[in-house]
């Protein structure tokens, strides 16, 4: 365990070592409590701390909240965040005053308070965690380099490798909400059509060229009125934080069927994310200058704050006969070119609006080492490099069975700011 | 006014001639009173009958439908179709038998209660209609051949009009659900970036190349899970009628942004439907046989119900300056290659879940002559053949203040099946 400065603030609540979720993060999520035989617990709003969960559902009802913006009705007795994102910044920020306070080594309310603590306070391996968010709209940007270039040399060379427009916006589509998943639901293996090179027509059948898409998704909280931009100037108000977000693609589906209008159902089957929202305001200390931007991004998409992140992101693949994941790819998110800020902007340039509970993700992050790539697209150049895997086995493309994690954290001085996990195992197809 | 055959139903609801609301349709929507002083009425349920509409929120509480599935909760006391979707087929034939039979010349329950009656049928012209559905996934197909090749023409050349995929495929995107309005709601000129072929930068400003499109819009009413597909066979359980829907596109936008993702800001500025959705049950009498398809769709593509719809579909354009709108378009919705069991069983086929109040539009709708085009991009060739309207004003695009209304009908033996209509005006840019 690592030695851990005195200026450090700290819980009174047992902090296993290198652990994500210290006082300086408190993450949002929803749970159910497994506790008991009370399975038909009804899902609440939690924070994580150390190993544990807080029941803000029933601070809520014991009146911690009664002196602020969050006193009128429970919106942490829901099974989905959006109430409480909707009541936008002022009450996050009290929420997140409040609990820092409660957990904090200096406060004896909760932590003497034996009987209301032992109600509140849940291992996480007695809950189980569910989807935080009611997902409206979903968007996908596009937003690293070094991914749109490695695409880019791989189906059109190294001469064209970024579209003319690249450069000059965030690109992105719309993708679909309703098969966004949390972390732990298993992902089913896609049908669909797929045509061979040097086939005369497609076949339909279980696509043969699974990936992951290592990303963050960015979780809305103040909605905006359709018609009115949201000027870059203003995106902290309506962001209210961050997942891990894994962007399952059928490489396969996607290449015969994108052209014109882009990907659909090469990813629409399942969209996974982490449970834990970890706040914007836990992230401050790791905000950073991003890669300088040549050329100027248009005025609507300058901004003067630091809107890059300094977050660690890997990706580990266990295979069914691995006894143990092996990281295949680490990368840091600081090196993204567009920022989220800007994606943000740009989202919402032409008016479109956005709700509490809305995500975009950020595209694939990939840097410029042949380890640093956030697809087994770019790991395995296009099928071109195999990945030899602990044991033997190998892989260009994700196989039944296969349990694919991405993870990702901030380090600070003596403390870590973590997303927890985002993982899957592979089913085969149904048909 | 049409002679009306003995053998067509009649309401004692009095008739307009030419009515889209003859007892044969019985469309549904969600309006809002404005009798009297009771502006906060809330929002409820109606199904449309002659210039009429027929508060089911009322009946519900009155107990005209507690011998049937929708007994229990009152699901048109909601400011949305959704409850009422989700009860699924059986509940969507109960509740149509029971209006039939209420507002049939033969059932004098409704008609010679002269209080409930005065209490539950609202003139059109003293209520509100607000927006039908909580839109949660919005899907947007191309399945007209005349459309895509007219694009494929102006974009590729003749050559290559139609992508490789096309003809195996109805080929769709992801669209933007939030900004979805309904009928009467403006719509505002986007700003976005655009650049000239000619010039080294793009710019941003108010779109100059803002269009229609000609669509209808599919409402799913029973949802699926996600994984599991909705085999062809099945659709008609899933889909619970239509809507016209017009989508707006900012062809500037669009032309500069689409690769390689597809449509993105150029579209999801504004989607705008009507009101009233016609139930796939009042669309039978006109189900028909649509074209012939070569190649041969793949078995999970192939269906042997005729699922081609004969709607006849009308864009009206008025501007700022004329007394009343002029048709400029006018097509047959049979002609689609693609119908719209097609278009589910091809969306579910990843096993993508569709929720209930998902739309998916078809696609813009065009015919084989140069008046039966979906589009302005079509109607003016890509700005080449500017349209001349009476009074001597010409338009190759939307301008600000132009009044767009589409309209849609089945024409039976002595009634009509109507969709009514969706109409917006254009707002100047926002910037």
């Amino acid at each position: 365990m690592k030695a851990v400065s005195d200026r450090v603030a700290q819980t009174w609540v047992d902090l296993p070592a290198e652990s994500d979720f210290p006082i300086q993060n408190l993450p949002y999520g929803v749970f159910r409590p497994r506790r008991g035989g009370m399975a038909a617990a009804s899902p609440r709003v939690g924070v994580a701390i150390g190993a544990h969960v807080l029941d803000l559902a029933l601070l809520h009802q014991a009146g911690y909240f009664s002196d602020s913006p969050l006193a009128g009705d429970n919106v942490f007795a829901r099974g989905e965040l959006n109430a409480f994102l909707g009541l936008g910044r002022p009450a996050w920020t009290a929420a997140r005053a409040r609990l820092a306070d409660l957990l904090s080594d200096s406060c004896l309310s909760l932590r003497d308070n034996a009987i209301l603590r032992r109600a509140a306070l849940y291992k996480q391996s007695d809950v189980e965690m569910l989807m935080p968010l009611r997902v409206g709209g979903f968007v996908d940007f596009y937003a690293s380099r070094e991914h749109a270039t490695n695409v880019g040399i791989m189906f059109r060379g190294p001469d064209n490798a970024l579209m003319p427009n690249w450069l000059h916006m965030p690109i992105a589509y719309n993708g679909r909400a309703s098969s966004i998943v949390v972390s732990g639901v298993d992902v089913r293996r896609p049908m669909g059509q797929s045509k061979a090179d040097d086939a005369a027509a497609p076949v339909f059948g279980p696509s043969r060229m699974l990936d992951f898409e290592l990303e963050l998704g960015v979780v809305i909280g103040g909605g905006s009125d359709l018609g009115r931009p949201i000027p870059i100037s203003q995106a902290a108000e309506h962001i209210f934080g961050l997942v891990l977000l894994n962007d399952w693609s059928a490489r396969d589906i996607q290449k015969w069927e994108y052209q014109p209008l882009g990907p659909f159902l090469g990813k629409s089957f399942a969209t996974s994310i982490s449970p834990w929202v970890v706040p914007l305001d836990a992230l401050a200390p790791f905000r950073v200058t991003g890669p300088g931007q040549d050329p100027q991004p248009l005025p609507y998409l300058r901004c003067e704050e630091p809107w890059g992140l300094d977050v660690g992101l890997e990706v580990w693949l266990q295979t069914a006969r691995m006894a143990r994941p092996e990281r295949i790819s680490a990368v840091s998110f600081r090196g993204m070119y567009w920022n989220i800020a800007q994606m943000l902007a740009h989202l919402t340039s032409n008016g479109c609006n956005v709700c509490p509970g809305d995500v975009y993700g950020t595209g694939t992050v990939s840097g410029s080492s042949e380890d640093a790539r956030g697809s087994m697209l770019e790991l395995c150049w296009k099928g071109t490099r195999p990945l030899t895997l602990p044991g033997g086995e190998t892989r260009t493309a994700l196989q039944d069975g296969d349990t694919l994690t991405l993870r990702g954290a901030c380090q600070g001085e003596g403390y870590r700011v973590g997303f927890g996990e985002v993982r899957a195992t592979i089913l085969p197809a149904a048909g």
